[in-house]
Order: structure tokens, then sequence, then C-alpha cells
């Protein structure tokens, strides 16, 4: 049997398999994704942000617990783009999986650049996509901070949940970092620490100016992930997001957008290795070059008048 | 006087707004870095990054003072992505200013995405630029973590200062990192710290498969930048690096590569504006995102079409 069809079949080792492939972008992964896409698009998407240390592992991890004890099939994906420092990422998934059924019902995978291989946002939405066909009812994605690459990776999900402890400091540094923007959910985890009431009042009161525009509630849910407190409140609020997400026609609008992102990123992706390659043949490269090192020009006037000779500007 | 007179005079607020205006891109912004091109190439760019708390400010403060008390004039970019949980680079540039000399010999500011803007490292780039034609012998450009962004920012720099401090973990971790491949030299700061030997040690060892391959030294420096210790001696190994690179040919060939990428970059960037109108003007996106919402095709598929369509593949 091909990994293919092993994976079909439900095999996990073919979908980690798979994943890599997809990671790696070894040859033919574009059909491997392209057989996937009318078998995906069932899974609920949720991904996890927050500062390092806020205990966004144990949260997912609570959370997925609790999925599978609702008889919910879950498939987890790590992403740690600042893991060459913390080494997270690199045994995370092992560590991960010691409380976890073996019973096909979880999966946990994660990914890191280790500051080479780029692309790790469309290979994490590649992943969920995969792990949306291969059958899992709950893909969780979870991510540290809000650089680009970590907003493209939440801009996959249908619903975020931003993860802040009492110790990330004040609300409005929540505001300034734009998770305010992107946050559906708050859980305020460590919450028995000193300061977790004085941070959620604040980030009621900012929440408010959100309330009052949009109908969904913005909660702040207070949690103890390690001790397995209000953890079903969190899930609660998030069936209860992604029920308004489809009562509201925006799931629907969101996911339409993500298709139409993707589209436009392999047109775009396809299409700059043609240019690539016809930059190369049009002019001498080197020559040009030497010229803008030397002061003779600049590249901004030589890109113009290569976009006149590819005739593709 | 309009900005770029005042620029070209030597105003700096007028090199802030410019900078300002190549972070946004506001209109003509790439008329000014064209004019900027040809009188850029002096500055030597000096690359610090590490993980957060190494003390990668106050090296870079230590450094650049060291240069000024030589007469050298200094631009500071400090980049910090993941500064939306931090702050750090919110009111960095302002704090940092206090010990500085306010005579023009030196110019700091920061840059940061809140989660939006994106094309950091272009930004970064660009603002390099501007700061090499304005005058300063020095650009030290300081940023955290390596991640993508990270890694395409320091790869704008002709010497890269990677800086750990005896916390930072094993030198196994930093190997890991991918920190080994893009450091020319290592500051290991806080060195008073326990560990510092150790890490030290551990660090040269595994340099050792480097400088055997290399000509280069790859030199560890055990600083203690609040102190002012061993700033010089890290000086003096930045400086002996730049000769190594010019003696070595390296230099010309990497500060060529980077034209290169450039010119690849503004012309992909700008056929890409281009193809996106084309696609929406060639089908019904519409239609063709609702085939693939609901199962009857896929990305991949319809994206083949419409490169072939749009004969620019």
């Amino acid at each position: 049997m091909t990994v293919l069809e092993r994976f079909l079949g439900g095999d996990q080792s073919a979908l980690a398999r798979i994943i890599t492939i997809i990671e790696d972008r070894t040859d033919g992964y574009q059909d491997v994704l392209a057989r996937f896409y009318p078998r995906s698009g069932k899974a609920v998407r949720i991904g996890f942000t927050g500062p390092p240390g806020a205990g966004k592992s144990s949260l997912v991890n609570s959370i997925a617990r609790m999925l599978l004890a609702q008889g919910k099939k879950v498939g987890i994906i790590a992403v740690d783009p600042t893991s060459p420092f913390t080494g997270g990422a690199l045994l995370g998934d092992r560590i991960r999986m010691v409380d976890m059924p073996s019973d096909g019902t979880v999966y946990i995978r994660s990914m890191a650049t280790r500051g080479s291989t780029g692309g790790l946002a469309a290979a994490t939405g590649n992943a969920a996509v995969a792990l949306d066909a291969f059958g899992f009812d709950y893909v969780l994605i979870e991510t540290v901070g809000v650089g680009q690459v970590e907003l493209d990776i939440i801009d996959t999900c249908d619903t975020v949940v931003v993860t802040l402890v009492p110790e990330s400091g004040d609300a409005v540094q929540a505001l300034k970092a734009g998770l305010m923007e992107i946050a559906d959910i708050f859980a305020l985890n460590k919450s028995d620490r000193p300061g977790a009431e004085n941070i959620a009042a604040e980030l009621n009161m900012i929440l408010e100016i959100k309330r009052e525009k949009q109908e969904w509630e913005f909660p702040v849910v207070m949690t103890e992930a390690i001790n397995n407190k209000n953890i079903d409140r969190l899930l609660s609020k998030i069936e209860k997001h992604i029920a308004y997400l489809h009562s509201s026609g925006q799931f629907d609008k969101h996911r339409r957008e993500q298709i139409r992102k993707k589209i436009v990123s392999i047109v775009t992706a396809q299409i700059n290795v043609v240019v690539r390659e016809k930059l190369t043949q049009m002019v001498d490269i080197e020559k040009v070059v030497g010229e803008i090192y030397e002061g003779k020009t600049d590249p901004y006037t030589v890109s113009k008048e290569l976009i006149r000779l590819s005739r593709m500007g």
C-alpha cells in the first residue's frame, strides 16, 4: 500500500509521513494536498496563542482531553517559531504524548523552523488540511507570540484563544500587541496567582468597546490548566463561539477568504519561480548587480526596466 | 526645504521622518530609496542577535559608545518582532537615547511590527540603507531570536554577533537553533554568572569544526556589557572580522548577493500586484472559491488553470 492509501485507511504513521512530506515540500506534496482538500472542511480549528510560559501547552492538552472524553477526535499542531532558544518544540510532542490515549483518537505534531526552512505558516495551514482530511473533529493549533508568521497561522483558525497570565503585564500591553484584534476568547491562565483579578478587570474594560460593536461576548475565562480548573468553561465558550460564527455567517465567510488567499499564494509562488528564471535569462544579472554595487544605478531603477522587459508588469 | 533636502543636509529629524516613510511604504518611498542606493555602501553593518534577556541592548550601547569615542558615527536599529509581549521596542529608543550624546553622531531607531504591517525584514534593510546614505560609519542592528524574519534581517549584516548568557542553556541548544550557522562572533554576556565557563567551553568545542573548515577564528568573547567589561575585545574582534571579509573577498560577494536578492524581491513584489489584479479580472473568483469550499475542486487544480490562463506560467 502507498503512504496515501495508508493515510486514507486511518494509519497515523502514514499521517506523520504525509505531514513531513508537506513540511519539506517534497515533490508531489501539492498533488497530495489537492486530494485532501475535497475531504477537508469538517474539522473545527482552534488557535491558541500568547506569550511563552503562559501555559498554552497545558491548556491545549486539557482542552484536548475534555474533547476526547466527549468522543471527539483531536489533532494538535504545536508551532514554535522561537523554539531555537527554548527547545520547546523539539521534544514537545513526545513529552506531551505521554499522558494522551494511544487509541488513534489523538495526534500531536510539533512544527518549528530552526532558522532555515521558512514557509512555516503555509506548512502549518497545509498540515491542518491533512489533519482535517484524516478525520479529526478538532484541530488545535498552538503558537507563540504575534509576529507575522504567527498571525498568518492564527488566521487559519476559526476561533482564537489568547492566553495570558497575571505576569504577562497589564492589559494595555495586550492591546498594543494587537492581541485584542485577534482574540475571540481570553484565557487568563494561572489565575490563582496575584494580579489575576486586576488584569481580568482591565481586559474586560477594554473589551467593552468590542462588545458594543459586535454581537460576540469576547469572554475572559480564568483558568488553571494544570489543575484542570475552568477548562470546561473555556471549552463551552469555544463551542459557543463556533455556534456564533455559524449563525452570523462569519464561519463561511472566513473559510472562503482562506481559500481565496490560498489560491493567490499558490499562483504567486508559482509565477515567482518563473519570474526568477526569466530574470536570469533576460539580462546579465551579475553586470547589473555590479553597477548597483558601484553606485552607478539602484535596484529600483533596474527592477522597473526588468519588469518592462519581462512584459509581466 | 523638502524632507529629502533636509536629510541630505544631515538633519536627524528628516532622517526619522524618512525612515517612517520607508517603514509605512508611503507613496514614493521607492524613489527615495532609489536615490539613497548610490550614496550607500560605505557603512559597516553589524548584527546582534540572541535570546531575550541576553543583554543585547546593553552590548549594542557599549559598542556604540566605544565607536563614538573613536570619532565614528553610529546608527542603531533595534528590531523586536516579539515586542508585543515585552513592550521592549516601544519605549526602547527613548530610554536608550538618554545616555547617548545629542551631537548628531548617533541615532537610534526602534522597529517593531505590532501584528499588522509585515515586511519587517524589508523595512529594516531599507532603513539600514537610509542610515548608510545619511553618512553613518556603522549601522548596528539588534534583533531577537532566529525566526525567518530575524534571519532575513541578520542576512543584511556584514558581521553577526550572537549573544548568549550562561542561562541560555547549553551550547548544543545554540547549535540546534541554527545560531552556529549565522554567528561570526559569540558574545557570552553576563559572563560573571555561574556556568559561563562551561557554556564557553562547549561553544568552543563545537566551533572547532567550523574553525577547521574556514580561516576565520569564530571567537567566543566573555563580556559584561553592564560593567563595560571586554567590550573593547569584542569590538576588536568585530573589526578583525570585517578585515577578514575584505581580505577573503567575502565582503564584496555578500554585498552583491544582497543586491541580487533585493532586485528579485522588488520585481516579484511588483509582479505579484499585477497577478492579483489579473486574477480577479480573469475569472469569477467567488464562484471558484465556492466550488472549492463545497469540495468539488481544490486550490491546486484551480491555480494550475489560472496560471495557464494568465500565460504567465
